[in-house]
């Protein structure tokens, strides 16, 4: 379709609509501000899945939906849902979106802005319909904070809430499924989900990484989001005195997980788009004047290919072994969690990539090295995901940013998307 | 002096007392398992400075003691402390002892043997009066466990006991001072102080390490205890997400301490004679998915030679700049504490070494890694240590064992020393 021609903001065209651009990019930064304040506790940003800061916010966002021109209702699981409908009714659906909910001490973007952004733009079309309807999604849960499981919104869309889930409880014994009942939401589940019309899906989130900001690049296309796999591997020594143990008859067991740890970072930073971290330590009987007898070490390995994780992993497993073995420790590795990559849709992202040059900015491409709601509706929908940078890289705290000029060029970008989205090549 | 041809267990001679030290060497292993039956906590062995437990214990010893005939008393800060006549009044006094209390849940031999094979020694001499008086010691406090400052009781002996250390509380807010008159003493801490007739001092103690028993030998003759420097270093670098953040635009502390800690080891491995642990680790965030943006490590180097100590203290604290200066961190370096080292007399470990010899065992001299009495009294009186061998290194533990053979041995060596044992010598 071609929408370039329409009238908005006073100007005539979509090539340049810069200074319209400026208004809206200034507007959503207020409005992800503005959101901040919304909190369950006083000083900082913290909403949680279904919380009291959860319903004020949802109602602010839908008062702004509304005046949009959106139909918006609240799901089976929270999640806040407007449609903006298309020139004809039963017309395919592009779905925009991310999630309004937050981590303790949150800054104002992670998720709030992809949400801010789908509405901007919905704005910016100032009322004219296209040839397809766009459903705007605030998902209810995405960071994982209340039941300690992440995604429960965007889980619902795909149809993957089951009983186990519904039963976990927060920290004070109320089960997911009571807390929908709190709120007030008596819908079935399965009215969540996602329907034949939905088609696709795109989602802008800060990338939370400094890759954009050491690039000097406002935007970045999303490819993958990488598999991680969780662990922890244990080195059991002997815990000696430090002052009458000489050296050579030690079995130090943190001197081991030290030069492992050196080992995981040399063989990350050697492997291509591996990233391989360490951030816990738990160390007995952690006292300075006796020799470590017991190290556990987290271990957290991330790429966007599952066989050199996997690959990666077994790599840092048997070279931990080999450390102990040589120093006459033990070690020992155990699987937390595996989660594998999910590709975003080739064409889509293609798409992505297109409206991104239309932008004037560099079509980056680039991995995601957290999760996104995007990945978990890459199950069912083509979808796509463009990251804003994230000044200084920061992200789940109060700093967290976002330059006016990148949410500008995120709208532009986000326009001519809208231009080029074509539901029946996505549909192929 | 000539003790050799007194009559004692049915023998003539010491030369090859050999049946008669096995009686005695099972005799003081016996006690030892004995007295670490009266616990202050049930199942274990826990004897704190001044506790019910160290009462019973006191007062088992003190008839032992009454029955080999010393004239025994309690000082004021609870040593208990036992007179074995010489055959004139007014002669000089060879002070032999060591540590009574223990750490929590400890073995039946830290301390406990040094005043059992004291003991043992006069037992041995069969009511036989010598040129010179034996004061046998069992010092009240060492471990520093009840108001966390250790060697109470020998500070008392010379004179290092002031208000500062009276007015420390314990866990129950009960002062130093006031434990002492709870304990039903009352006399003035000066009375406890050493006085002229003193002249040297001798512990046997167990090794604690696994030096002796990786060399095969059953005693060691003590040079001097290591000085000591305990401090932290701090690593700032960034917390970042672990999955957003590539490998090299990261800032991670843990990295940076891992490749410290190796240094620390290389270091030390390479320096004859030194210690050096790093055996706590405070890591924050402390997440597995987040990088670690401060850890905080403790450091302890130990060394005979003060200036070897320091100078290694100094390249450590250099290298850990070093190294987060190339990472882009901060270090920061805390002194906590430092302990110059304390040499043993060298006449009197002289005697000990010809006395091993005359036990024939192997002279072999070695340095002490953690500190003892003798370390103390050494402030007033030439001092000398012998150390047996510790099975397994293991100490501070409820499995810490001594051979029979070993105590034996040091039963042997002992009395070589009292032969040899020349007062005008060590008064020179």
């Amino acid at each position: 379709m071609d929408i370039s021609r329409r009238r908005y903001g006073g100007r005539t065209e979509l090539k340049s609509p810069s200074s319209d651009v400026g208004f809206h990019a200034n507007r959503v930064i207020e409005r992800c501000r503005q959101l901040a304040r919304i909190t369950d506790v006083a000083g900082e940003t913290t909403r949680t899945f279904l919380s009291p800061a959860a319903r004020q916010c949802m109602e602010t966002v839908k008062s702004w939906m509304e005046a949009a021109g959106l139909v918006v209702y609240i799901d089976a699981v929270g999640n806040l849902r407007g449609l903006y409908e298309a020139t004809q009714t039963g017309a395919p659906r592009l779905m925009i979106g991310s999630h309004l909910d937050t981590v303790p001490n949150a800054g104002a973007f992670d998720g709030v802005l992809g949400v801010m952004l789908g509405l901007a733009l919905i704005e910016m079309l100032d009322g004219k319909r296209l040839p397809y309807a766009i459903e705007l999604v605030g998902f209810s849960e995405e960071e994982g904070v209340r039941f300690g499981t992440p995604f429960i919104g965007s889980r619902a869309l795909v149809g993957r809430i089951d009983d186990q889930l519904l039963s976990t409880t927060d920290a004070e014994g109320t089960s997911v499924h009571q807390a929908i009942a709190n709120f007030g939401i008596s819908a079935e589940l399965s009215s969540a989900a996602l329907d034949e019309q939905a088609k696709a899906y795109l989602e802008f989130h800060i990338e939370q990484g400094p890759v954009l900001e050491s690039e000097g690049l406002a935007l970045g296309i999303v490819e993958a989001i990488v598999g991680q796999t969780r662990g922890e591997m244990r080195f059991v020594g002997s815990a000696n005195h430090a002052g009458t143990t000489p050296m050579h008859l030690r079995h130090d067991a943190l001197a081991a997980a030290a030069q492992w740890i050196g080992e995981v970072e040399r063989y990350a930073l050697e492997t291509k788009g591996l990233v391989a971290t360490v951030g816990r330590l738990g160390v007995l009987p952690g006292a300075g004047n006796v020799i470590a007898g017991e190290v556990t070490a987290s271990l957290d390995v991330r790429h966007a290919n599952d066989a050199i994780r996997t690959s990666s992993v077994y790599h840092l497993a048997a070279e931990a072994e080999r450390i102990a073995h040589g120093r006459g420790l033990s070690a020992e590795w155990r699987i937390l969690m595996e989660q594998r990559a999910v590709a975003m849709d080739a064409h889509l992202t293609k798409m992505a990539e297109a409206a991104v040059i239309d932008a004037e900015a560099a079509p980056f491409r680039m991995m995601s090295g957290a999760g996104h709601d995007a990945m978990v509706i890459a199950e069912r929908l083509p979808s796509a995901m463009i990251f804003l940078r994230s000044p200084g890289g920061l992200s789940h705290h109060p700093d967290e940013a976002v330059r006016q000029e990148d949410v500008a060029c995120a709208l532009a970008a986000g326009l001519a998307f809208l231009r080029k989205f074509d539901t029946t090549a996505v549909m192929n």
